[in-house]
């Protein structure tokens, strides 16, 4: 990143004292044209557009951080954005921003939103969300020079500041309990490889490093790819338990809450006793999940901490003092419930 | 309300040209001493603090809008309030404005909240949700003279532009539905006299004008009201359902879904099936509730369009072009599921 030009190098380079220069930027006071012109051509000279000056004036900020997110399909708990928003609506207050909201725009039009809330000095910054691969969004700013957080990582070999949530560490969590409730035979419902989130390789990754490290084998046919919701959920493991008992999975992990529920409604269609006859596990322990009959062991993710880091990071960013370190992983916690508490004994 | 004062009535009062006055106020040209002294003790005249006058020039307003809600307990799907925010973020922009999010505080700090973006000339009007009866937000925006419209209704004699969804009208749906389902003896979770909210009041008139005009009459113990939660829900079904078949309630109608999912819990823990020995109501059709077991009966709340409805009627105040109709009441659906589908034939 270009280094933070300071007013007071503006005015060194202008030959000009640093509390005209500063009145001049912050429209606070009237000087001759000629004056005008020395401190734009240092600003300039500079290498800065007159945002990135506006921007490093306090007077002249937003006081605003731009935050927009890709909203769920309306069957499943967006829980996860909820909470983070309100942290982070509440975090940033507490360093004297507040949240500018705008909506999710698909492809290039979002990265125009973010273009022109920059263009119009709307904001001073941005949290993202919704993370993908490749995410164009990174690279736009980046080429700005325009401060934000990532809630979440994208490519391995980019280096930007993000607050993730380390999913490999839940999903062995998963894997190890049930493994000490007596479960080998495992199955897994992930979403589609295609899909260009990094979330899914990262608990994927999990789960497999766990499995591993126990010297358990699962056959491949019992990873599941596919859309990542209640029927693809459903379907599968109808298919993995409509057989005899030596030869279908006693527990089921599943990478989201919604996916579970599709697989507890797969036993119960199939009369097997979730908890009993099967494990099932989900991610992001979405309100409700407490209250299934039979409750469901969930990932739980720390979305709160996440968002008092991520406005704690951009907040140093802004003020030119930006903290140590800008990549943040947080651990997970298992939250076990009766879907998968009950000891199995391998048949 | 006081009159809006236009920029024209401020240049007659001072005896100045329009064009001169609006450049003088939107920091646009400098003027004598003289002149701006005499702009500005006419503004004053008018009975408007400076902030009134810098909002009625476009190119000064803030281009946002400030919205705030109670977040919801972490139990509960708070899936209602995000839907609504990403509606007026959508709704909002295409007439102009972005969302300005800020924090929920308790009591008379909410209020300072409001006031500190009025006189920040952070905002230009709210949207006000999580309203509840004597909600203080109302008589101080209306004191300010500051536009809002609010997602919901307070006292039944207060006037101020809102949408809301008429609750009454959900639950006459329901109470129809479970009497053309032969249900007689039907029992009513509702929330605590003393919550604020005036939505469950509406809900409650629903229930019972639907009652008497079927001839039905319940007793007085079959209408419960509490914390509004899970537990509450399971202790009250609990109490209810543990007597003999001809002594209990064959339908229980709750007031919002965590609660259904509480009786749920209580029949299955009595060993009744849900759908066939019992109906049971919810309300919100939350995420997920259609994938339960069985699948929930709830009312769905048309939310995307007390967003879009909200942002068109503030943009109306906004822009001095207020509609006609600025109270607008939505009406719900009933989606009808497996929880209350089955005919019961009374005992």
């Amino acid at each position: 990143m270009p280094r933070h030009v300071t007013i007071k190098e503006v005015a060194a380079a202008a030959g000009i004292s640093y509390q005209t220069v500063s009145k001049v930027l912050n429209h606070q006071v009237k000087v001759s044209k000629q004056t005008e012109a020395r401190i734009h051509a240092a600003a300039n000279e500079l290498g800065y557009h007159p945002n990135s000056i506006a921007r490093s004036l306090r007077s002249r900020s937003s006081g605003m951080i731009g935050f927009s997110w890709e909203p769920h399909p309306p069957d499943q708990s967006n829980q996860i954005y909820s909470q983070f928003m309100e942290s982070i609506i509440h975090y940033s207050e507490n360093v004297g921003y507040h949240i500018l909201a705008f909506p999710y725009k698909p492809g290039s039009e979002w990265i125009e939103a973010y273009r022109n809330l920059i263009d119009t000095n709307r904001v001073d910054g941005f949290i993202l969300s919704s993370i993908e691969k490749g995410d164009t969004r990174i690279p736009f700013l980046q080429g700005q020079n325009f401060p934000f957080v990532a809630f979440g990582r994208a490519n391995p070999e980019w280096q930007f500041p993000y607050v993730d949530v380390d999913g490999a560490a839940g999903m062995r969590m998963v894997v190890e309990h049930l493994i000490s409730q007596g479960h080998r035979r495992i199955a897994i419902i992930n979403w589609s490889e295609t899909k260009s989130s990094s979330v899914g390789q990262n608990r994927m990754k999990g789960c497999m490093e766990a499995l591993k490290n126990a010297g358990i084998v699962i056959p491949s046919e019992w990873i599941a790819r596919g859309e990542g919701d209640f029927s693809f959920a459903y379907q599968t493991s109808i298919q993995w338990l409509d057989r005899s008992s030596t030869e279908r999975p006693t527990a089921i992990i599943t990478f989201s809450d919604v996916m579970a529920i599709g697989a507890m409604n797969a036993a119960q269609n199939l009369h097997m006793l979730v908890g009993t006859d099967l494990a099932i596990t989900g991610f992001d322990d979405s309100p409700l999940m407490q209250h299934l009959i039979p409750s469901l062991t969930s990932v739980s993710q720390p979305i709160w901490e996440v968002g008092r880091i991520a406005a704690e990071i951009l907040q140093g960013i802004l003020n030119g003092t930006p903290s140590q370190n800008q990549t943040i992983l947080l651990e997970p916690s298992l939250i076990i419930r009766d879907s998968s508490s009950q000891p199995f004994h391998s048949v």
